[in-house]
């Protein structure tokens, strides 16, 4: 089966994810610089999550490129990822027009750590169907990145009930960890040649 | 004439109706716990209405990805499906803001119903244009699944009217059962080669 | 240059523009099978645009078939044409929750007169570019069917400040019009063996 | 790396960009067409902003047109530019809602900036990885136009605090200096025939 239309949907179904959150920063009444304030924590939530839609687009992006075909299980367990990355807009609201408070801040990074859990699935689920010697096994090895991350989701959690602000301290850090680009999966298919295109 | 722009309309279409459903989930006044209680239903109804969307995501790539060519009957039955599918977010809104009261529930079914009949009528129309001799029509074959679902879904909508519930279980296991993936037209095609790619 | 993106951007605009629309249907408040009465003249107005949306999609998708390549002029065209249909969501809410009123039925109009002007400038434009001997050319021919629509457009427009069901009487007879699949491009297209996949 | 998912997911984004701001066009409670009135400064500020959608669109087709790859740091500065172009909605509807007054005027331009920004900043991300000697670099060459706009954008900026209108016009004139397609990168690409298709 082509990984094709895996690939159109993901990234349709991302780009309406990273542009519908901007849609809750609803435009101040007043036309002052002050009326913007109130938009201000919205703003900084909005940027949050658009790096974090970024970040999955990116590593999607990378994972579909470094695989040769999917079958059903990994077309569920792309849904799967894509459910939990479409409450992000819902939690980026309530985080934000309650300026951090600390149940928004817990559910946020609930929502992160089941996308992260679920991105996790989709790596099994792909070397599953491509072998433990493939390419894409490889490239994914231990997957330490993925694994710390959802470390640091679990550990702010309750964090997050108490002191919101070292919650919010820790999604900006597994951010800032996945930003710099992964060279694992871009090293080994240049390596291995047995990429298509 | 070539099925590349409908399966990316499709997408396009699928992938807004999937994410935007989720926009009808507002994010709640208070911060506590409790205060996410009336979104859990809305949740729930969101949880449903994203695994059938998927479920028909699925269906509609395996259907194409058996496909040949289309002609204008099958972009106006493709059409016709999205339609039907269109409707989800605002019957999930209603069923999901009313705590599954009778006629949301009944209207809810109606949609799922139409756009049942409408999947078989896509099918039918791909049929007629691949012959009934086509590897497209040796893979549906009887489809046995569409039509059961079908009868279900008619069965539920007087269940609503009384006892909600009842056709809210018939609307779980319809999707359960389309959750596993579909075995035949993988099969078929992996069998007669014919398939493009 | 390409027409693949030209393509891809229109499908995703026109995929947003047709899914949208249904947003302006806001659940009921109340449950029963009355309190969807006022949210009936709204689904008939959605269902009409969603067939004339899905008719420009399916033109746009045969005349874009015919055609080798695109430059500037083309691309602005088609802009043209997009923002004209992207204030079809505008419209379409202000008709539907006015119950048909005379202003609101005009304004519909008038965007389906313009839409339709922009539709003809972008075959020009796609014709200077192939030459008036090329395949396109000929598949477009005097191009009656478009001509005559907009001329019942111009038309439905005054009347709509007299008698608003004329003028809707007109869109829908518009509208049937089209959904017949023109056999035109079709069949040249396939005569010439000149077109592209 | 491939760049098509890229356009792909650009083409998604910003075609929800360019339809999701005409939902802050909602439909006025009159049906006389007085009561359209307060919606034609949210109409043309759309209008602006459609245009400008559309250039960024237009100039991210050319200048991927003419790229033969991508990497890490081009797919970060490409999100980098949608970022600021998912701003649009909102500073076109605070804009377009009070009348152009001095700070929503003044923010819509900060914005523009910030967009224009980013493109330069992917322009040279791409020539980096290209080489100074590269199609893609000759065809960009110094980029008069780009550094004009912003500064005019930049210049426009103090002048929307004192007269707003001055501010709006800058941006018409920024608008319509792009509207003319770019020759430069289309005919180096028909010179150089190195160019994929």
């Amino acid at each position: 089966m082509s990984k094709g239309r895996l690939e159109a949907f993901s990234d349709g179904v991302l780009a309406v994810i990273i542009t519908i959150m901007v849609l809750e920063m609803k435009s101040p009444h007043g036309t002052s610089l002050e009326s913007l304030k109130p938009v201000l924590p919205v703003w900084l939530t909005y940027l949050l999550s658009f790096v974090y839609i970024g970040i999955y687009w990116n590593n999607h992006h990378h994972l579909l490129h470094a695989t040769q075909r999917v079958n059903g299980a990994t077309l569920w367990a792309n849904l799967h990822l894509l459910f939990w990355l479409s409450l992000v807009p819902f939690t980026t609201a309530w985080m934000g027009e309650n300026h951090f408070a600390s149940w928004p801040v817990a559910v946020y990074g609930i929502v992160l750590l089941f996308a992260g859990v679920a991105y996790f699935i989709l790596t099994r689920a792909l070397i599953n169907l491509h072998g433990q010697g493939s390419t894409l096994a490889a490239s994914i090895g231990r997957d330490k990145k993925g694994k710390i991350s959802i470390a640091i989701y679990a550990a702010a959690i309750p964090f997050a009930l108490a002191k919101p602000w070292i919650a919010g301290v820790c999604y900006v850090v597994v951010a800032i960890m996945w930003l710099v680009p992964d060279p694992r999966i871009e090293k080994r298919v240049a390596e291995s040649r047995e990429g298509p295109h």
